[in-house]
């Protein structure tokens, strides 16, 4: 790879990607464009325009963008039609951030003739890959510079005195190392590493910075009910919203009533396993709801085709592969079932869980017609269930004659 | 098919089994045998016993069998070896007790000579597909008589007056309609039908009989250890205990902290969709701990495979096919897979939820050597990750070499 | 099921299907519509007209339509984009026109009143099943007549003497029984039953009526190549042609080189296994040719995915599931992976088979450059491949070093 | 990685691995012991002794090893029971070849205390990824030495140069370079690279080394019945053989008609297409025979779910995952279908296809006595097809119910 003349960097303002921009102005000479964005990880943008003008960059050089909407529509909402968790239990949600991170890398990078973008992700993490693979998927010709991966700055005392060298400011906070590393957006925090990395120790309290402990959830459950039309939210009861209001709103329920904490050792792509706590406040509910509106208004083919393919598309969006054509083919498939997923469902939070207990819809499939204990009018002829298990037993009694045949008895 | 000569009965001594009871001997002036098993759904099983001598069984064909260790120990907890959960939330506890009720009933049937075994499942639910589906692969030459499909007592009136005609008792309490249906065993407790049709309306809370509700539970956590070998529960804070005393002993924890409520709209293997309350207490803690120590002790391959097949063989048990090929070739691969599934999970039960605060295990395959934010010694190179980003990306360069060639851009 | 008033026939012409509708007449009293389609069976039409007019239907009730263009267009393309086989290997020649003649059935149900159609598939096969699920699943309250199910006509003599008694033509040649059956369209034609009813006999020769015997195929070798928009043939020899045309050609080649024929047996739906002789000409043809364009068009990812849901996707087609939403769902998935499978196929046609011996397009994906054994000029590094196989075996290493570890060796 | 002290080479004798054996010498200063096997490549073993003796190689640590029961046995006859081919095509003939090499260079170095393994695989293709994927599987702490990603003898004038420096012998054919490169065993011969990289040319007839042209092979069919076991071939014409001898002697059939030719452009597991001629006369057989033996003994619950993983199976083989985890729990599944997987299939070999034409087997699962188009004295009730459609049906009713109502029509 020759090198860079003009590149892109990922940048929260933070120190570890104020180096980054540093080093990458010393180690490339080269000009460095900074990209900050809004994805409602709860911190002010400003400050990092001001530091990447502290630190030499040119006012057009700086591009800072709230993407929070286009977050949740294009990305976060699309996935959840899907009900896709990783390994059963994880929401993604710092899966699917990542390719949005990546776009905007790649478009503001053709906006401004740069020939690289950077990240400030490690070399043992998903992240990585999931930056790099969308980045190549956008643009073939773009180099990815990786300073993690690159340079000998492999330890803290090193990081600060590179900083303290170059002039970077140094929040107080930042001096010791912190106990554990965070990552936030719309949609869930992360924390791993450090006071986390012993799986059979519990997370000590303090690590859950987005949820209330549940101990502390209000003593009575509270009930909302969710509007969805065509598999997306769409309303809280019954206000119309837009995607991103409606996720900060439940995160904001989900919060109060200490929901969607998560403590869980996962695969990572890389190959290791890695221990993390998640809290996805509104999407833990999020998902509840929309199970229940799938309830009634799917019908089995559909549900359970869904369900089967499920774990390959949140595998592919844990790897990285959101832009592939694999997934944008599991995506055709999963929105063309939600064209009568509409209609309302009734949650009930308390004290750390979501559930549905209510669902209605114009398009429900539900028929109490047919499912009645009451006489149901010749909705259903039960005697057709006879002809139904002699067919569908039928395999199975040639088998055990079969094996009746064969062992002689 | 030609009028049995001696039948099996599934014989619950409740009313509507012994209508159908009387109704055999009637209809088809068959010998009846009666088959009642203790599945753990708590109910006395000697009055059974003296209702069908009263109802002119003879003493030899009474057969009346403690089968929660087997339950457990050679269904229960193979299909929790899976994670099985059915359309994503519905843990199996009706479908799981169905094909050994019928194995016993064949077997009975063999011993006594009987020729057909009948049940008292409806035509409109799925446990008539699940008992004949089962009798019918363990024995082709069986006759299988469902008498709710047959019979004409197609109201509660009718019903009466025929118990009354034949001198069958009935309690004070059966003569009123019951508000809604029930099924329990070891597992779980199912309602469904009358009060419950309407799936947009919030289930009373005097449905629940299983799980005290999570506002009643204790205002503390409590924290349980369960250890596992070879993917089953073997013990609980360290006491080893039989497969029956594990599930009783989660069930007791669960129902005292409100776990395991689920209120469900499923697709019927019949058909149509049905509304129910699901209350598996201990199950739900089992399954999250099942989960914990996979977390740690199967890796990528082996996890994310028994993922992807998982949906399959829940459809398998809840529409009957247990005794299939398939069902057992998947067991077989389930089977492989948990080998290694051997530890202790830590658990927090409160408010209704269960939740893994830890785990550990001889055969665990987490590395902290690896994972490590610290300096990892050299167990990860992190220049690797460069080389398996530029591999699992080339295929991804080439397509969007090969669309802007295309689009001409 | 009320007594149907106005009936649309699945109508042939032929002896069986003659005397369904005068059993529909005399046994409901009830006004017959008949449907007569051409699906490139390579009957003649005009006899049906004929038939139906003597057995006094009324002109307008008589429905004769070609629709070999839209059963290509609609149904046959669509499949083949799948690269669709039943249990390894047959191409679904029957079951992929069953659909098509019901949505003509219930249109023109539609258009003519009637509150029925009906079909001449016996009880024991697919073809009922395929018939009737499509028909339900376009109309609801339509009522299905399936004759063979309903009537005494259950033997040869029976039938005959219904014919005379009611004036229906009898050939002379279907006095005698068929020594077999047989279903034909533009795709295949099927034979099945009696001489073929043991399956370890080999079939003989005369029961192959749409190829020649590859023995008597040319013999030399004979290239043809087939052009492909979007994964559907649109060009023979650099002709542009439609759909059907397209088919016909190939299967003419097809007979001429003997391709197509399939000795097997099969599953069926209801339970049972049947031996059938199929013989597919230009399918054989059409589906090697599109296999050779989506090699060099389709990456892995998408590649892999397809052919991961085909056997899914072929048994939804075979059970008679055309009209379901997860048919439609898999479709839109494999729709979506076919946007850039365009391009040529060379095919050499040689006693018996079809191998594709080229192809080429100008959405290749194949890059000389990357795969050539000589200098490649940077395109890939070779040291990447380190690094990939790094991170792919570290959990086989993670999980060695476990089990040398639990095993004390 | 610390240099090696002692590396197992696999070695074959001829040039390119010569070269290697000088160049671990030279380059790391180490011990080489060399390992040849004879999987049925059909090359003579003595010259590689008498080479590696030449370079010096000290006898004990030459190892020649006929490994041709064991290849087939414990390889080969396992893929066979799935059915198993890559990307609707490939049979897998190399892939399967390099786990057991690995395994034996793994045990080798155990036994003689050596702590790496070399091969000579290029940094390009699929078979470095298989060998390492396979020995890190077995052997966590080995070091993997691939010298073509490692040196710098990347032209062919740089290795002839290396080899006459080092006194290594070059045959007269080897100056030139070969057009193309072939790899071989008992079950197939691959060519690829020079002459076949244009995917758009025909491979030209001298390509083709282990199968004579179609053209050429006989005029007349040959008939041959396999006899299978569980799912292993063990006979040809009722003659008890062993597994190698089974593959010999198809081959041999293969070869005289012409069988087993493919032209294949595959995906490669490191990302990219290539090109490649496969031929695999024994193994075209026996997958068609096995399919026949399947036919007639597996169900279609059996069947159908081996069809749903195969793809996963055969993708685990190419990309070298034999040893793993996720491809035992398919193996243990695939393993468990095959148990009544025995009989007698009959086959037609004529001019480069095999066709099944008979099958029997004392486990048959094929019932004439329900399939006749005969009177079948009660085996089936042709009734219960109607109540096995109508419940198939309702589910498809209620959504065209829903779609009616909904669209107001």
């Amino acid at each position: 790879m020759s090198a860079p003349k003009k590149v892109v960097l990922a940048y929260s303002g933070g120190l570890d990607t104020s180096i980054i921009l540093k080093w990458l102005q010393t180690e490339y000479g080269c000009e460095v464009v900074t990209f900050t964005a809004d994805l409602g990880q709860g911190e002010e943008l400003d400050p990092a325009r001001q530091k990447a003008e502290l630190l030499g960059i040119k006012p057009e050089n700086i591009f800072i963008e709230d993407l929070r909407e286009e977050f949740v529509r294009d990305f976060v909402f699309p996935m959840f039609r899907a009900n896709a968790v990783y390994e059963g239990l994880y929401l993604l949600g710092t899966s699917i951030a990542r390719p949005l991170i990546s776009q905007r890398l790649i478009e503001i990078a053709e906006a401004t003739g740069a020939d690289a973008v950077a990240h400030g992700a490690t070399g043992k993490g998903n992240d990585q890959v999931r930056f790099e693979l969308s980045a190549y998927a956008l643009n073939p010709e773009i180099k990815v510079i990786a300073p993690w991966r690159e340079w000998d700055l492999t330890s803290r005392t090193k990081l600060l005195e590179f900083a303290e060298a170059h002039q970077i400011p140094i929040a107080k906070d930042k001096r010791g190392e912190a106990p554990f590393s965070v990552d936030a957006n719309l949609l869930h925090t992360s924390s791993e590493g450090k006071v986390l990395e012993d799986p059979a120790v519990e997370a000590p309290e303090y690590v859950y910075q987005r949820t209330d402990h549940p101990e502390n959830a209000p003593d009575s459950p509270e009930y909302i009910e969710i509007g969805f039309e065509k598999g997306d939210a769409v309303s809280i009861n019954g206000e119309a919203m837009s995607p991103a209001t409606i996720l900060t709103q439940l995160n904001e329920y989900g919060r109060k009533h200490g929901i969607g904490r998560l403590d869980f050792v996962e695969n990572r792509f890389v190959g290791m396993k890695s221990r993390g706590i998640y809290e996805t406040p509104g999407g833990d509910i999020l998902l509840e709801a929309h199970r229940g509106i799938e309830q009634i208004t799917l019908d089995s083919g559909a549900g359970h085709l869904k369900d089967s393919i499920m774990p390959r598309y949140a595998e592919l969006i844990y790897n990285g592969f959101w832009f592939s054509p694999e997934r944008e083919m599991l995506q055709a498939l999963i929105d063309k079932s939600q064209e009568h997923v509409t209609g309302t469902v009734r949650l009930k939070l308390y004290k750390g869980s979501a559930r549905t207990v209510g669902r209605w819809s114009p398009n429900s499939l539900y028929s109490e017609a047919h499912v009645t204990f009451e006489e149901d009018a010749g909705a259903y002829d039960q005697t057709d269930a006879a002809g139904f298990i002699q067919l569908n037993a039928l395999r199975l009694k040639l088998i055990a004659q079969r094996n009746k045949r064969v062992s002689g008895k």
